[in-house]
């Protein structure tokens, strides 16, 4: 009967009023019920994307929104540097070697974050690259990069060189702004901290990529993004789209508006900052350092023992979902998620849990630490 | 108040059962209760499907399937055939020209079937055909074709050559036995018989199928193919899947099993026999002859002000919405759909306000004369 409390870094919990808006019953999508609902979901999305252009809604995961962005900015046999960070920085790398590119991988140890110098110089040292690809925060790590200093450094190469940015588990939980942040080319998913059901992507393009991608002649048509842009201009979809996932979008786009998007992204900061101060006052190591760690996930290290006991057991006795390691930091790290629909109470409830579970692992009273430092977090 | 009766061809009204499936909350989709959920999905999708071989499950509109289908089963400059019918055959060949194929266009005029004779003839004719590509329901002109007919051509034209079929508002509505009508891929989407929301698709290869897709080099990642049947061995998807359609897949294949396959493919049968009967009665011209019509929707002809005035008054008066034309056919015919969540008290409130508008508009007594004709069709 208990309900689950599901704290992992994607697929995050639902809203119940977006569970709600996504059943209100089919509309067809080529009816002006959907043009109206498009035209809504387009005023509202850009401020939660940083973005003054329009923002495209793929029918499709993720994944597809980053090969789209591939597909559609770079041309066969250029040159592209990918930042790899983690396990979707491989999969960026995955993306690209299917493709007829020409592929750098700037790769960054996991659990750290660019070091804007030293990619400065690797860049630098590279002639003719026409497109940058990185992740803002890579949820495997819980580490969110200097997007600006990045982006600052790839125009500082040659203006004309796309800077491609995947906002999966940063868009909603952090704020954008793609003009400051040099991001020619922001792509999401739905299922992280926009508080939906995997299933929808978005791709956002200033002038300069939109000119780009009409240029590109890869061979494609689903993701051909293009076509998105056409069909925006009255706003309608090249391709049916997933049209309950857009009325559960509204609503989402809704609730940002009531709460502020502001006062959303301060939350991120504050669960963060709870967490994190919570998990280090039980002696927990996290593995990112402050000046990268991201708003929307927090990773610590431990004993594989341990942590698979701590992870066991939150699900078992709390009804606590958090999530383990990807790849190499499998068995090395657990991961709480703390984006979308997740808020200060849930960091208290899961500190709470932690005391619990480590006080008899230990065999040591840690009943209070970890609050007590969370507590003193959130009134900062 | 009145709640809106949907009898369009697509996106088809969701059963309240499956909308509440698609309500009961995230789940990881790497957690067991997902793969579970794979698992069972895939134990009951085959029927549906007429395939013994495994479905895969793309988080995309049915746009994506055909491509995926394109794009995995045929190589750089070989030559296929398109069979085109309608809008969607249409699609079928623009994604074709967006690839690097010889493309090979059979035109069907809208509303008339494949004539088996003359297409064998169009084939015979060519040389080197690697497969042929056909809707099975032409959802524009509601003409269902000869798919077995069509099959067992390609397969004497080349047992080698592969038959592919989009079964977008077919699958689910009308029987496949992919073995016995000579099939090597079926792709559809969800939105038609389905009975879901728009978001998913699907796409069933046999075994030669899977052979040209592993050996197939078009640079391609999300839509690669090969990559969901690998994870379909562990009851996975490679890419974050759209969870929340796919346990409302779970919930509609639970009502296919309840109600029996074969007495749905019934009830299709018999509205398809009901409304056609009734407009029949009504002096209305059907656009398709008896032995090409589609059982999962119908598709009239008339002048545009009437028709216009028939949709219209449907809408305004009764709370009815059909479908009108597409494209060459815009103006010139109305769809009523019957697939999916539709049942013949559905047809028997549409023919009875069709009786009552056309009485108004001829200034004639109609009153009974469709339903009279839907009763003794239901009947038989």
């Amino acid at each position: 009967m208990e309900p689950k409390l599901l704290l992992t870094p994607g697929p995050t919990p639902i809203p119940p009023e977006v569970s709600q808006a996504m059943s209100q019953g089919m509309i067809g999508h080529r009816s002006s019920d959907f043009t109206e609902l498009m035209q809504h979901v387009q005023s509202n999305i850009g401020e939660v994307f940083g973005s003054k252009y329009p923002v495209a809604v793929l029918t499709s995961s993720g994944t597809s929104a980053l090969e789209t962005a591939m597909i559609n900015l770079v041309g066969k046999d250029e040159s592209i540097i990918i930042i790899a960070s983690g396990a979707f920085g491989d999969r960026f790398k995955n993306i690209a070697k299917a493709h007829p590119f020409h592929v750098y991988v700037y790769e960054v140890p996991w659990g750290e974050g660019v070091n804007v110098q030293e990619f400065e110089a690797f860049l630098n040292d590279k002639s003719d690259i026409r497109a940058v690809f990185s992740q803002a925060c890579e949820t495997s790590t819980a580490v969110l990069h200097p997007v600006k200093e990045i982006g600052r450094a790839v125009k500082n190469y040659d203006p004309s060189t796309l800077f491609i940015v995947d906002g999966v588990s940063a868009v909603g939980g952090t704020p954008f702004d793609i003009e400051a942040q040099s991001i020619d080319c922001l792509v999401t998913g739905s299922q992280k901290a926009l508080m939906l059901p995997p299933g929808i992507a978005f791709v956002t393009m200033n002038e300069a990529a939109r000119v780009r991608a009409s240029q590109n002649r890869l061979p494609k048509f689903y993701l051909d993004i293009n076509q998105y842009f056409s069909a925006l201009e009255k706003h309608s979809t090249p391709f049916t789209p997933a049209v309950s996932l857009i009325q559960g979008l509204d609503k989402v786009l809704s609730i940002y508006k009531e709460e502020g998007i502001d006062n959303i992204f301060d939350r991120h900061m504050k669960m963060k900052n709870m967490i994190r101060a919570g998990l280090t006052a039980l002696g927990l190591e996290l593995l990112v350092e402050e000046a990268y760690a991201s708003p929307t996930v927090t990773a610590f290290k431990g004993e594989e023992a341990e942590l698979s006991h701590i992870k066991d057991t939150l699900q078992k006795e709390f009804g606590i979902t958090i999530a383990g390691g990807q790849k190499q930091l499998k068995g090395k790290i657990l991961r709480i998620g703390h984006m979308g629909y997740m808020f200060p109470k849930d960091m208290l409830a899961v500190l709470a849990a932690l005391e619990s579970i480590l006080s008899r692992y230990h065999n040591k009273n840690y009943y209070g630490t970890a609050l007590t430092a969370a507590q003193e977090a959130y009134h900062e």
